[in-house]
């Protein structure tokens, strides 16, 4: 079945984020921040023990270092620095959660710092050599495109272990012919219609493809979908979602 | 052999400080800072790899997350948030430990909350608590002192795995009838010669005492000696108590 | 008139917090946040100039550098750190002001910081000689008790310009026979109900007086009253005390 | 006379950077680290006394939120944020420099954004604006180049106050034919040989012009020399520098 991924944890001390207690009992996969872009150790504590009690897999969601920006503003760091904050803060989660009887599965970058991942070679290839030398075998999730194979080919070109990608879609975001998402900026980029959300994810669910915004059909070969769920909104296109894939699954 | 450990890795972005290239041939164990009092991941992996290179065995320093302080400062934080606070610093660096081929052996908490560890009870089972919890087997570094036995009492009522303390001494610092350090306020609580050092150094090492400020002789069971490498005096001290060891355990 | 003083510009970059813009309206003097406990340059800038568009009087609210602890942990600050602390924030605030056509009147230190203020001589004094020696004559705010006076005394004996002291009470909580606020933990310490609170509230503003726990009478002698605004019945009691403080102005 | 200008002030905490004893006394300008990329208010306090005593001018020297980068790493902020950031900095400063009988004079952005500043419209004129919307007038810092021109046609079509700019040049930078600093990875690009600097500083200091890498004449009009001091060899160059515009302006 689709896994649901949904970016958790993002509180920082007595500031509030994101609805972790309703979205933990709906989702497969808690991309957890790791005290970057946010989060501070008794949050993430908090989290993690929330994960292992709804046996929600556990996920780094390494940041820049940038909680004034919430990590969302682009930062000219070099490969050794990017390799290095990766594997300090997939390190700091991970061992917390050992503690608590879990384990971290995958790594999926937040923000800025997945939009580089996505973009820069040289930041690709340090997040991949951190997490690939990262002493326990963990997943990296990146974007779903039409040319996934050359990010394949180039995490089986790293030294050391294997790397093991995992590859995310969204219901809610448009897909242009290239099988790219349509940059937010544009009209029609963001689904809004709550059963046009649900359609996609089902295409995505039970046919690997995505109709296009054009309206088209590309190919998207993707194992998890990202959701959100920091509106009321958001949080009932989760349930409808999660409610689509038990059906399906259930082969209603 | 007694042990020497020393606080290493507590540079900070552009910010250097300390001799670490040319202390680590000279010591047995590296508290490397992990991010909150000091240090930063691209200078965590630094030291970690420096560690790893001389052989040294790595210990976590986790301080208090107050940079401008130095961890220096008393902060009042519940036992919940210490707990946390030192899981997630200990997680960070073993991992990336891991991830070089290294691990961290022991746990030595730095500044004020080593100073809360000693006086506080309810931060002491809250570090103690957390370095149990740890999933890889860990030491925790203490003070040692005349009432050391109360520390282990503490440690083996925990819930969960057996927690093993380690206790250290020091070589330059002037100690009471009562087995504790002076006050550094004090006349004659630090030992400025080098001869004074060493000798206090060799007490510790060959009978497991030391000569108190008022002439007398107390018990000090300690595995290890805290030295200090930030002037050149102190360096110095570290190679003369090491040639001390080196003789004395051939025989010499 | 009583003024009615609130805390406001704590969000911190993505991080929301409190109700500012309901609040504004209704407040005569704002405790603003200036970066180190909460706040950030762009929300700093932006709730100036909501309290510019209201009249509402500026403060200055500096609080320790513990953004994690939102600067309620108790810091052990040297007196000459607390000075620059305080100075630098006050700056800060009162230039962005300035340069939108407001200016700072008061200081009033948050959190951890106001109850060293209160608890600790050497904290006042620093707090106080900053206050004194910032170029533009501001008030600073602290606890109205039954001994204000010994405060004045020691403001009236610093070095430099002369420093007013601006008093303030609650109407929700409880004093005791001394004049002091009944400490949280005890029961009853604590008004929940809305008319008890405006009660006290038009008593202070009435006579400087409170009735205390055990049904005496106390002077207290206050200039503003602190409210808070983060919860739906904490926004409703503002309201009810500004309607209760109109009418009384009105000799209703 | 050309004035000399340098950074200081760029210490955190227990973190010791710079060498400001022995350079204040040989600079006119002292460019002070203001809190974000560097320094902290004790710090900052410090070096305004330092400067206030020596008769240097006070300089701003704000920077990017990113202490862990030192303010070097290219951080995608908004205009918006760029505004509230370098008023906020400057403001800090202002007001504590203020408090101790001294008073900024001028603005000079630190390093990336420094950069940003001379490099992206935006980004610059929301520098100029909030240096232009501080309730003092200030100058703003930029480096001298051929078209100098057009940034005082920017600076002149702000909102509100006149900003004036004050423009600075390198004595140990190669400069290209077109009147640019030579990009530091280029051969050639840092003059290392002490007399190579003084004879760059002079022909500044006397004709506003230098002898480009190519061996061709440009004009570069500066009445400021950026110095720097954080290596002993840097340290004699600003001495031998001082001591040529002393003998100029002497007539020698």
């Amino acid at each position: 079945m689709l896994k649901l991924n949904c970016d958790l944890g993002e509180s920082y001390g007595a500031w509030s984020m994101g609805q972790d207690a309703q979205l933990m009992p709906l989702i497969d996969q808690a991309n957890i921040a790791c005290g970057m872009h946010a989060s501070d150790p008794v949050t993430l504590l908090r989290t993690v023990k929330l994960a292992i009690e709804h046996g929600v897999e556990i996920g780094a969601h390494p940041g820049y270092p940038d909680k004034e920006g919430f990590g969302r503003r682009a930062m000219a760091l070099t490969p050794d620095e990017v390799y290095a904050l990766v594997l300090y803060q997939v390190a700091a989660l991970d061992g917390v959660a050992r503690s608590q009887g879990g384990q971290v599965g995958y790594v999926k970058p937040h923000g800025a710092l997945y939009h580089a991942m996505m973009n820069d070679k040289l930041t690709r290839i340090a997040i991949m050599q951190a997490v690939a030398d990262y002493p326990a075998p963990l997943n990296l999730v990146m974007l779903a495109t039409a040319d996934y194979q050359r990010f394949e080919q180039e995490a089986g070109q790293l030294g050391g272990a294997a790397l093991t990608l995992r590859f995310e879609a969204f219901a809610d975001r448009a897909y242009t012919d290239e099988g790219q998402l349509m940059p937010r900026g544009q009209s029609g980029a963001v689904h809004h219609e709550l059963a046009r959300v649900v359609a996609q994810a089902e295409q995505i669910a039970a046919h690997g493809k995505v109709t296009t915004h054009s309206g088209r059909s590309v190919k998207l070969p993707a194992q998890t979908l990202c959701v959100h769920g920091d509106t009321d909104a958001a949080l009932a296109a989760v349930k409808a979602i999660r409610h689509m894939l038990v059906e399906h699954s259930a082969g209603v």
